[in-house]
């Protein structure tokens, strides 16, 4: 319960209701699973994504892809759709998705920090603000192998949040998943802009035939502003071509997609 | 447990920590002791009530004062400060908070939309979007009281959700309250704007000895923006002065404070 990646109000509320819980990584096993019920129905950055990507042509490409939000409405488009995700887990709950919705999907596990697959793209997705995953060293490998794949007009397309959105302080959102068995989601994020990150805790909650479960994720990301990320494309020889605002579907915070290319 | 007066976030969240739980009126014996330990701390328009109560003279009324977060404050001016409420218990929380604070306040157990207090204040103030408690009939009547009872040179100080402050959807707050026995709150609000109330869900945790208590209050607001609110000030003989926004603490929302004389 002492994990220092837990929100000091997430410990808090720990600490009334579970105090000997274990704090396990939001992309462990589990936390794959928790975390694919919270993003269901979540269709924010969908449409912006298709509407470029709908100009481009060739293969398809996503990076950080988790249990496949976003891959499967590109697989949609008919055209060779590979995800990458360092999650077996993340991958297999993809696979299903994909399967339902009859998209064609090819699922790499990899660390996008330092992949290498066959042949070029026509776009290479990044969305969901993933990039903060990775700390400064690895967003440079990480863009260096984007631009080594990227076809000669291909777009690579990348969301951030916008440059101010980050006031610091606490976030909290309490996310209904389930009614039958009841499932309920207390999502509390944290920023520390001196320390340069956001911690990200998951309290998920269940009852079923009388009985609670209880259990809690973490997740420590890299903060990453729209500027500092213009910089770092120019640095890595990509160009941002246009880019303009999404809003995730409960309107909490505000995005910048950028489309760049070569 | 189906109280309609519930967000239907929290219900959901009820449903899994005490399916049996009775829901309380956040203005009850209990739920005044808990909205005063939440209330402990917040500064939120202290400074701006100051900054204009200093330029009034003579005798100050607060209406819906609470537990006194800012009567305490306004009782510091060292100028005869009634303070009005309609709970029992929050005045008595009030005069705890007074005595400790060595701030002089005569409270008054009453309702603001029909109160008569002897002779004219110099300065009224009616904080924290509590005028959003009425419904509009009420609120008529309350700022005719409001005029009745200012002096000529007097000022009334009402704070209000500045236009366009509320999207609509949901907000959740975590707030840690104690460490030892540890105390957290679970606060949400849901906006119906086709019904024209909002609805404040309150949830608090508290475990001590290893025996875990919840209870959850629930309170149902009006709908006011600073537009329809001027308005009828307007309509009532009063005439705003000068207007100025108001952070909270938390950075949550947008306030408008309106400084109105007869």
């Amino acid at each position: 319960m002492t994990d220092s990646r837990l929100t000091s109000s997430m410990a808090r509320l720990l600490a009334v209701l579970e105090p000997h819980a274990v704090v396990t990584d939001l992309y462990s096993e589990r936390g794959s699973e928790v975390y694919d019920a919270m993003t269901r129905g979540d269709d924010s950055e969908v449409r912006e994504i298709l509407r470029i990507g709908r100009r481009t042509e060739g293969r398809i490409l996503e990076l950080a892809c988790g249990s496949g939000r976003l891959t499967v409405a590109l697989g949609r488009l008919g055209r060779e759709t590979v995800a990458l995700d360092s999650s077996p887990r993340m991958l297999e709950l993809l696979e299903g998705r994909a399967q339902r919705a009859g998209a064609k999907v090819l699922p790499v596990l990899g660390d996008m920090s330092a992949f290498d697959v066959d042949g070029s793209f026509g776009l290479i997705v990044l969305a969901a603000t993933s990039i903060t995953l990775l700390p400064p060293p690895r967003r440079r490998t990480m863009l260096e192998a984007v631009r080594a794949h990227l076809a000669p007009d291909g777009v690579f397309l990348v969301s951030v949040h916008s440059t101010g959105a980050y006031t610091g302080g606490a976030e909290t959102r309490l996310v209904p998943l389930n009614a039958d068995p009841v499932e309920v989601v207390i999502l509390d994020e944290q920023v520390d802009s001196t320390a340069g990150h956001r911690d990200v805790s998951v309290l998920h909650l269940r009852r079923q035939a009388g009985v609670r479960t209880t259990e809690v994720f973490a997740s420590r990301v890299n903060l990453l502003d729209e500027t500092q990320l213009r910089a770092e494309l120019s640095t890595a020889g990509l160009r941002v071509r246009d880019a303009f605002p999404v809003r995730l579907a409960d309107g909490s915070q505000s995005l910048s997609m950028l489309e760049c290319v070569r």
